[in-house]
């Protein structure tokens, strides 16, 4: 069974208490509850992860790298600056793919701007917490597609 | 029956042929046929627009402004400048979402940076072709998501 | 009888209809009415062109230099970035006054320039439909002086 | 009767005095006269003031504040950084037109950038003396529509 | 008795009767009396001055230069371009205190620069009237440890 | 009772230990004692921490946002580009006060400029360990105004 | 026989009629009878096309990709920021030359730019018409260097 | 005889009181009996005046426009800011030279700019008191050479 | 007997596992060893940590302050964002060199910058895993040369 | 008889043996031969040079400046901040086309721009040591135009 | 006997020679007797030399540096880029004045800065060849100032 | 016998004499015997040229380029513009090692930029004369393992 990296950057673990306007009422929790239930009918395993610490997410990344077959990150702010995560994620052995629950795009300037997407395979924003669901279904896709090549 | 715009901009009528290891290899056409398939399943109709032309894609959006309900744009190089093009969706009545098939953060600067992010909902890029059809089952969803509200 | 051209670029033709809060809630044909009226009164000719095409637009232009005396021109958005439409204005053997409906300067930084305001004579911005007729004023003026002049 | 006033920056008393070929060849005292002439016309009063002092410009705004209906304004070269007049404007309780003699976007590149135009209601430039004229029939007209709404 | 200066730049006079969304609803005549009602109670004397001139703000820092013991500024929005005040502050044989009622780093990016700031001893902003209250509290207190570690 | 948080980012704990000319010479324990102090004077409980982690100082707000009624924060270095400590402040249901005992404005470029200052009510900076209690004074009389108001 | 295209973009029509300062006096029509009479020197075919259309350039080089075996354009102000005609150009299967008759780096700023240069093989720009004879002997003669290699 | 006009700017009144560092420890009254008596044995006639208001400045060369025949201007700060005095400068029927006592550009960077510069004939910076003579001396040799040609 | 930091940053951990081609295929761990032998062989102690947390890196220099001569520090992506790491450098009693595997001035442009190099001693790059060394032999060489000065 | 000369800057007399790639498999001496021959077919004598030194470059220049009647020259790295040969060209009595082998729009950014551009006539890039010819042959055919309209 | 070295850069030998429009008529041998010539006046003897090669102007300044007293140096283009010539100034024992014969500011932008500028004592431009002079004076002037202060 | 280069560039001649407090007191003669005394123990011959004519370096590099295994080059001033150099290094068929005395990046911000950085093996800065024999260990290191590596 293939299994798929969920994290969540810094003040994520606040979604749907504060903010709402932006962010939407959902809390994580109920947001990586459906993200793992869409997993479950797409037969792969969900394993999600938050912090408010950039280097926690860095270790989680090195510690998982070896059994998991992709990665959906959603890295808070640390999207505008953390070079360490950029790289931590170019090094791993599989695609990621980042999501941004709101339209970055029309929020301030410093939100324009993602370190981290050049070493992602793809990148969703603005549609909230469907982002993730989205991501799920476009890498196991892409999962199945290999597959079948391959047979 | 809700009704869904997917418009496509510069040179995409050149896809498949041209540039696989960039764009992949489907052409227009068949990821077309995709994506109405996926709108039979999903019960929403889907109306397809190609053109080089910057005035002939806000010409089409003008004049179907009135019978749709959402739209999906790839706006090829235009994205990059089009000031015109942002107008013309700013001006719609119903939701937008950028797609493009290749990871623009990862190719030249100059293509980093999208004038019509801002006034679309969201935004997907480096998904290939299933970034069309995942547009669409988001606009879908939402759509859906009113009426159950409106209830 | 002197002739003056009035030309409208991308998406003024839904003036009226959409985001009135910016553009006010005169439609583009009643502003032309407006703009001929005054015309008579002046005793010269108008003669209106609208296109979201910034191809058609110089096309118009090109056509009518010989037979014109003035032009007054709302480019939309592309007084932003149409280098294009700044070269033909430049070879017109007439003044030019550019006119824009809201305050260009008041909105967001990239509505700030206009490529095209150096080789306009005149540029009028913010005072809504009026800025159409002062700026036909300022025109028939002009030609009457240089006329006066020339007796 | 409604009380319209004028205020002319630093180096506009030299106005027909010097640089006739940008400036053209009318002083500002006629200049004035007509402006004056034209208010007579329109059934308004004007009031003109000039000064070469960022301070004194900005003491007559605040003292006329209370009596007046609009303000027309060529703030010469304090248009291009002084923030203090900007604030000056953006307090007055009546809409302001900033007008210049010159088109400043087909000068030096400094001339190009006005820090008051996102706080006035309108922006006039390179029309001549006839640019104040204008700018005076377009706070009238603006002044009755309010008038006659109001009836 | 020690004496400390409080100056006002351009538009201060104005304070509570314009914009009172952004500068609060107290004048400038009633901050005055608040700031020497607090010298009273700390035994220094304090003379206020506003003035719309650049030019009057300096000539009254060098008139004063010999007889005060410290100053408090608000420079209005002359902070972010009058280096002329910036040397006159820089050659003040005592230490300068830069006020900001409104918060200038949450307004327009052209308000997040001062060109005082560095020779001022310190800076403060967004509290309000009582910004200048714990400005005359901070000078007066190093003036008292400067007595004290002499005694 | 009312409670104030006070923190200090990366490097704050060995204050008064090193570079005592840009720092000064008190302790950051001395400082939070004189903090402290001030709070029992003005009936407001105090609660200090420290850390070099951007984390886990963004762990101590979530912790405590349900608890406090103010903050004061000193981010050190992580003033200048960690925006995940700016979203933590955002979300937080009562006002922040930005302190600074340096005045970074007199320093290395890199230090004009805060990340954190627009979401602050207000910011303090060169006036060395007062700085704080100016910051907590000022909070606690909003606090009272808000008390006495609704009384 | 080869097959070379030769493109115009926008107001390049109008060449021998406008600003001969700058253009110099000879019209496209003798400009492009020049180059088929060169062409038929050098024993390859040329195909002359106009417009004023960026989309009508793009149309015309997908529709003759497949019939040529190298282009030379002249794309007029869409040089400096079409990306669209930079796409199309790029996907040709033959090598393209790009040809300005003026010295457009010692025009205006602006003009010093080229989006297309990049993915032309070569660049002549300063040398009137000559440039695009000049573009046609290279093109030719790469094409018998490969024939001539191939033998 | 011919008359020159020495000005200086703000905060130069302070020269020999402060900063001796930077500006030397001679007065501007000293300065000025020194260039005063140069022009006596140039047998010319100096002007001296010194102002903190650029308005002042800029009334000051307007009165004396007619009457003078060269200037020399140290604007102090407003050398980096104010384009009004640049104008009226540019205005002057005579050369202009402008003097600055240190070495701007081995100073902070915003003072490496002048915006006057390029309507001055000439420039002398660096050379303290000395480069006012300088100045005299070269303003009184151009006005001899066009005498003796003229002869 | 003189002890030497070895501090590395972010993801270098992983070192000869991922992406060999820019950074080796030598572990972190025989990196560390081979520096502990070449400081055996120089007589001096060296202690290695590392950390994926910008905070850990922080807390483990100020805790080792007291009791190291000298640090050599490779802090991975942290080069290009950490001020904090800089401040904490910057407060050391002793000196640091920098060093990087890879050369990072011929890589991404955001690695062109370093915030850390003004505050260190030197900075190598580009040699491998013999920086390091190269590093530990410099330092020791200048803390003999002080030694023998001292003698 | 007319003559032209043929200038090499920097490390282009390693033509053809270093970095084929880029710059093509022949020598700088088999360029020149081909240069020379198609002079003596166009009845031109040629005179070439090459040096690694900005100073020799200019020397020649000048020395040559009164026996030629036109120049060619590839800069090579000098084209890109040699202003002292920008000023040498400019003062050259005679038309200079500016020749570059490879297509340095598709090479690193800071090989964008060319400082001598704006004072050559032309400008060829990417087109080989062909570029060098058909910059005789613009060369030759403009001599032979003016001498024809001399005649 | 003083001893005060003239260099002048790239160019500067051609004089009066060429664009006699921007550098007058006299040539740099005139030029270099005038300055002896005033040299004799003033007691000193001056050494002049030009040079082409940036490399031979830091050659002479090396083999100068110990008998020389002061230099004046016009570097020509080398003052834009030349930090070569920089450090060589930087490291004389003795003042150095730089001499502009036109008046840079008034001329392309990337004249308006100068390498050498903050090494330098004084900076003369815009005075024509009396700008050599009058830095002979100042110079001669320091040192005379000197050996009276050492009396 | 393996052979080393070891370059240095202008004003590199007079280390020792001059600005000691930032280059150190030991000569450039005594560098380069201890830099050859090296090489002894190491077993190769080291060459060392000096010269302040960026066009000397070059020959020198272009004409050993074929009888030397590495080269070890401290450009001096030429490190931040002269792209010649980068070019002539670009070429060379074995690594360069790029070496500074003092830390540039501590020094002015022209100086952090280094254009030959990027075409170098690797760049060793900050530590002083060490720096060059610190290079010429590395360069042997590696040769010696290709040896190996091949035996």
């Amino acid at each position: 069974m293939k299994s798929i990296l969920v994290l969540n950057g810094p003040n994520l673990n606040t979604l749907g208490k504060r903010e709402p306007a932006i962010y939407g009422s959902m809390t994580l929790e109920r947001i990586q509850e459906l993200i793992c239930a869409r997993g479950r009918e797409l037969s792969v395993s969900v394993q999600c992860f938050q912090s408010n610490h950039e280097g926690a997410l860095i270790d989680y990344m090195q510690q998982h790298a070896e059994q998991a077959d992709g990665m959906i990150i959603n890295p808070g702010a640390l999207t505008h600056y953390s070079i360490a995560l950029r790289d931590a994620i170019a090094a791993l052995p599989f695609p990621t793919i980042e999501v941004h629950i709101s339209n970055i795009y029309a929020r301030e300037p410093f939100r324009h701007h993602s370190v981290i997407a050049a070493v992602c395979q793809g990148h969703i924003a603005g549609l909230g917490w469907r982002g993730y669901v989205l991501a799920l279904e476009a890498l196991v896709d892409q999962l199945q597609s290999r597959v079948e090549r391959a047979v």
